[in-house]
């Protein structure tokens, strides 16, 4: 597997407490037809760490089969312990998903040894790629490149997605692994600086909202054209600073109802972003013309 | 329920994968035996975190009746959904829990009202006091003296255990709340600096090695013996640092095992401490004569 | 000499641009006929970096001409080079300091060989003990309890000062150099906790405001008294905590001139307390009943 | 005055205890001559702050007339007091600099209106351009987009450089300022970031020793050629990486002696790299082949 482009997250929409398949099915059918590159459920953008182990599996199943193929999917399986990640690894095979991408979230911080065991125990169990997650702000563990590096010599783990906003640990993986280390930025206010430093992808959720301007900024770095990568990053750049800022299962399930899809409530404790919030989304939106001006 | 001392924190032994409720009842009657005064079951050193759902009933339940209200059991029931928390606060109140003790674990960060909310759903379904418990470093989200202070005006909200190991935050906390806030410190190397300024309690897993120094400290406090605390307390600080610098369930594991328990291993990915610190443990150990000289 | 107990810091009051020596003396008389254990002109209160080397040398003159022996004087000598710290250091000795104070000023950080050679250069050139001085804060480097216990083993290097505001850090010092070790607490809101851990003094600029708050509270430590001292604390942590906040010699030359001492203005870029600020202040001081209530 | 691209750092060379005026105008010459953009003496690379205020003056006079406009010159003239800075800035202003530069050093921390005051007053004094230096790692002072925006409206503040290594404080000054904001990078290793994110120029020290590359790095990315600006900045990174992790005076002056020029001593405390350090800069030296393989 061969990734590049805009890894698409999306959110995991809910209905009556449960996960709501249907909008969940058309979410995703709306970011391939907009031509993402890739398809990644179960990320922090679909809260993860808030779902039951079956609905992790209903939301596996669904997107997989609803994909079907047309583009790659990386299934997010993090647990805290090794057993209930192993256990979503291989469920995600068994569905079928192209990858599968592992943040180590910690409670307790892990040592080398500890992360080290934790996706060689993943590796050996299942038979497609991995890719390492790194996130402390929502993991609360930091991996340095060089752990890095160490994870990417095991055999399956291939990819990894850098989430710390900082262009200089990408620069470090790409002098540890060399120039054809596949590594994607998950920190949207860096996706400029990011695919210029050499990273293969850009995993975003801002698909559900502005996919069009996300495959614009990749296509014109593809073409080597600065200037226009560079204009169309300043004009997403309110809406990613926001969403960033504010959270993104909050701030694109806003965006969402704004445009008039009812996503359902999010999972408490998470609660939906104020009336202050969502009338400087609203403008965001005017602003970049998907929405009309009041 | 008036708390004031030494709370111990049990680690949860394993055999077979499963928990070896045997070994977790004698390690408890030990505590109480050596004169703690609260037992404090899933806590960050009983790798609540880590257990099923169906794990943690079972703690909470075998270490209730084992203590038999001898002393009071603050019983741990964080989770990441509210539904969770609510449903674990619950069972605690159930098997006869004195107070249950809530870390707010956060994947995405949590606001103000999101906190409030969480706390509030949890106190509206069971009638004992509840602990707040704020440790950035484990729970990934930080609790300010001011939140802390309001969390405090929620009827059964009665009590704070801060664990930041900056006593200003202390200082403040008796600012806000008044001399009679009921705060209890959980950093280990702040035991002293916290009792002076006006801790109720020291929430520690110490006692499963040291706890009659444990206790020391705490009654020379008490006597306002302020020359025979300072003595007490570096005494057994080394310890205490040993203990922090390396996650409290692999050091206190390690010490049991040094002391001829075998509490079984630790859940992966945690691993038990390697060679060199088990070395460093046990000089330690000898230098507080627990262990003789080899 | 055998320093203990409350270690006052004056301002450099100016006048017509200059060092104003008349009322320079008179705020150190006050805080001599106070009570106070030890005279330290120069420090950070004092605003010692803004001062050219001319006015350095006159406020080291007033001072400690001025004290007469009657306490230790410890004269603030720190520079970026270690030439002009040295020239600073003789001079003080030469006007008849008992000690000087050193913080070592960093704009590029240094590393331990280089700050062992700022301090054993130092050491070589004067006879009378030095004090080291930690304040990452304002002097923009953080020296470790391990370079700090190396310090101390330059003969002359016989106290530290620590500001950093951790108590863990006074523990460790003490655990690396001995209960003797005789350091001193430079952050106000720690005394309490400081004098517990074993700090034999406070080093403050309180004392020109609440000389006999202070010297109460060591007093109470001395004999052992915990609940008076705690007490005591709480009693003027207020404005412990607001001349902190909003830097010693802003609040303190404005505490003073609610007091009806004119001290001239603050050297630029340095700007007076705005009114809200003032306001707060004179709340605190009406509390401790400094000033009457409006 | 329109600055674009390198702005290159001398650093002060010395021999017997004075600036080596014969030395510091041959490199000045040697980066004019290699084709860098601007000479910018008395920056952190020429230990401004460790020089006396005549050595000040010496330095920015002969680099001025050496370049003799043939480029820009800017010239340092940050000092802790503002009365000091406006000496500095006249006196650089007389000698005929392009602009002067400057980093509000702080010894307290300074509040928006004390930053404001003293780069009005400096502003006040002088008709040349004022470029705000942001450095925190160095001056101890962060300044935020906001405030920076906010100097900006100075009439004669008209460029900022920015030293923190984030590339969103640059997004942040573009979205507050405009894309015509004329902004610079000085952290080294984000100059391909800094560029794309549409900086004007790279402050950098780095033109002692790879000016070719340097200038390579800034015309690649003028003539949006992505691909061969991406190959320039990482050839040229294990050195930028160097200099910035050792220091700029230290590292600089190491590389030198390795190329055969002998800068004199650094001012203590400073001291050279030890040994190992050289050894570890050779290597890098030799892989960009500006020293031959031993």
């Amino acid at each position: 597997m061969k990734l590049r482009g805009i890894v698409s997250y999306p959110i995991t929409p809910f209905a009556g407490g449960r996960v709501d398949e249907v909008l969940l099915g058309r979410l995703v059918e709306d970011m391939v037809g907009a031509g993402v590159h890739a398809i990644a459920p179960l990320g922090s953008t679909g809260v993860l760490p808030y779902l039951s182990d079956e609905e992790r599996e209903q939301v596996a199943e669904v997107v997989v089969k609803r994909v079907a193929g047309r583009v790659p999917t990386l299934v997010g399986v993090s647990s805290l312990t090794t057993e209930q990640t192993v256990r979503h690894a291989k469920y995600a095979e068994k569905v079928g998903a192209s990858a599968v991408m592992i943040i180590p979230m910690s409670y307790w911080k892990l040592g080398d040894a500890e992360i080290l065991g934790h996706f060689d125990a993943v590796a050996k169990a299942i038979s497609i790629p991995i890719a390492v997650y790194n996130n402390p702000a929502t993991g609360g563990l930091d991996l340095s490149p060089d752990i890095l590096s160490r994870l990417l010599r095991i055999p399956n783990v291939t990819m990894v997605k850098e989430s710390t906003g900082d262009v200089n640990r990408m620069h470090r993986l790409v002098q540890l692994c060399g120039e054809d280390v596949a590594f994607y930025n998950g920190s949207n206010p860096l996706a400029l600086a990011a695919f210029v430093a050499g990273a293969s992808g850009w995993c975003t959720a801002a698909p559900h909202v502005i996919p069009r301007l996300n495959v614009e900024l990749y296509e014109a770095i593809e073409r080597g054209e600065l200037a226009a990568a560079r204009r169309s990053f300043y004009r997403q750049l309110p809406f990613l600073q926001f969403i960033v800022a504010h959270g993104l299962p909050r701030a694109i399930s806003a965006a969402l109802e704004l445009m008039g899809t009812q996503v359902g409530p999010l999972r408490a404790p998470l609660q939906p972003l104020g009336p202050e919030r969502v009338a400087e989304l609203r403008q965001i939106l005017v602003d970049l013309a998907i929405l009309p001006a009041a």
